[in-house]
């Protein structure tokens, strides 16, 4: 465990750190209702596709703590007002859907118990995809660690540490967990444009973990793999398609293009969360823009001027035929992705 | 004409427009040492290849000017001792070097002249310099009009214009003028980490010229060149190795390597003075490093935490073979380089 958790129940609310505070402040947000909750993931105060479906799941808790209704049917409505609240929070991240789904799941199938009792299976239900999130992590990053070579210069893009889940975190926790099995591992950090979230939450966790790191910006990418060298690039991802295709932060598209012209593996790390065989390919997959004001505003201070237009995808789509293989709690899938995606989906861990 | 000029030469002195302030304000700093000067093209008061040569020309004037010396060969050595504080001021663009060394052969040429007139000579040799970039940026932006489609969409990095020039600029100048001559051109902008001059001031120039533009980070240009389709993307340069090796801002590299992936055209625009033919590759071009606070303060704000170490390369070398063509006011050339680029140079225009 780390010495700070991102996400976490307590006294009845959810409390989380505010990552646009870091790493300058440390600071935590009490939130007790669903829409506190479905603001804290728009405004990006808990971000990270893993984090945010926990998030979730405990946003619904707080619906069904906080209803005063007498009849199960009552409790259900505003539950799932809550839930729709919260879906229209972020649009890209599976995750998201798939918590809220699953606890949705647990009412529909809870609607004979009276609302105390139901109470407590939504409660249950959010500690347990909690608590499934933080073994899930620990299980990529052992599942990983025959990818990873002794020493390995590795390139991370944007933050998937313990800040962007419960604990432990998919990409990041990989590299955590070679550096606490004895391996010499130096992590590259893309500062990730717009919102920085490599050079401030990644680079926040590797120091706090005392892994050596070096923080880039994402044009540098290409000189490092020359100059430098790298072994391997590892990313998380925000939802990936049934071919493998693969949602995850802007940027990340880029930096495989530029791996696989130097011959350097490029591996996705994500939960079967993440996975969504519903979508047959990146290209349905919905690409959330955000406002200007995270390209045009640096800080306060503007810096693109007034009048000049900027475009702000969130999110870009990876082809499949550029990652080397993904690497999930239930084992690593390898190309054609068709088939080994499915395999693993229909397998119990 | 721009209604700003980058770099003037107004009442025995060098005037420059600190584009460290754009896009917020338009500050001009009055240069009357070759120290000013070398400190200016240092912290990047003054930027781009071609605006730093010519700066560099004017410095060289200015220790001329100021100087006591009663002899020529006093004079010459002053001139020579400015001459070393100026190529030291930054390592990559060959510009420098280049206009530097076109001052001192004339200065060698006339050590029979009286001290008044070897000032005056090293004056008319700068405003020379000058006027040639002015006429020949002009010149590349006609040459490269076959290349434009008409409606076109390019793609852009780091700041080419009338900022980065003595005025017009390069691949900006090539922007403008598919714009005044009616073509219906919009150009998407890399911000260009980490210190944002494709924001900052190429939005700045093309909102002074009314041309329809739009401001993406860095790690966007791949999605863009899916989602949006892009015709061709055109960049300076700082430096051209014989056989076409291009040194030009970070994230460069990345760019023509994302434009190849997507057979998107990918040309470099330069006046001929970017050429180094004294050296082979782009392994022979020295790469600035800059200060790590370039990367881990954005305004006063520090992004980075503290105990993270960063790498500033502040240039990239993009191989030859990633390059469609070179574009120079003496016409352009394509693969080989090696035989192309030599043709060039020695064509008289």
């Amino acid at each position: 465990m780390t010495t700070f958790r991102s996400i976490e129940w307590r006294d009845n609310s959810l409390r989380l750190l505010d990552q646009r505070k870091l790493p300058a402040e440390t600071v935590y947000l009490e939130l007790r209702d669903p829409q506190m909750v479905a603001e804290a993931i728009r405004a990006m105060v808990v971000r990270g596709a893993p984090a945010i479906g926990t998030a979730a799941a405990y946003g619904l808790a707080l619906a069904a703590l906080h209803s005063v209704a007498q009849r199960t049917t009552d409790m259900v409505r505003e539950v799932e007002q809550a839930a729709e609240l919260l879906r229209a929070s972020r649009p890209t991240a599976v995750n998201l859907f798939w918590a809220i789904q699953r606890v949705m799941d647990k009412v529909y199938a809870s609607l004979s118990l009276r609302p105390d009792a139901l109470r407590e299976v939504i409660l249950r239900e959010a500690h347990a995809i909690a608590e499934e999130d933080v073994r899930a992590n620990k299980q990529i990053g052992l599942n990983a660690q025959p990818l990873i070579p002794n020493p390995a210069k590795i390139l991370h893009h944007c933050n998937t540490g313990s800040l962007a889940t419960v604990d432990y975190g998919t990409a990041l926790g990989i590299i955590r967990i070679a550096h606490e099995s004895g391996k010499q591992v130096h992590a590259y950090l893309d500062e990730t444009r717009p919102r920085l979230q490599g050079a401030k939450l990644s680079a926040w966790e590797l120091n706090q973990l005392g892994i050596p790191h070096t923080v880039i910006v994402d044009g540098a990418s290409g000189l490092v793999m020359r100059k430098i060298g790298i072994d391997l690039c590892v990313v998380g991802a925000d939802r990936i398609a049934a071919n493998g295709d693969t949602a995850n932060k802007i940027g990340t598209y880029n930096l495989a293009i530029v791996a696989k012209a130097h011959g350097v593996p490029f591996y996705v790390a994500a939960p079967t969360s993440t996975i969504d065989m519903s979508i047959c390919s990146g290209d349905d997959i919905p690409i959330e823009e955000r406002g200007a004001e995270e390209i045009t505003h640096v800080g306060s201070e503007r810096v693109v001027p007034q009048g000049s237009p900027v475009l702000n995808y969130a999110f870009d789509v990876t082809p499949a035929d550029l990652i080397t293989a993904i690497i999930t709690e239930k084992g690593i899938a390898y190309p054609p992705f068709t088939e080994s995606l499915a395999r693993l989906m229909n397998t119990d861990q």
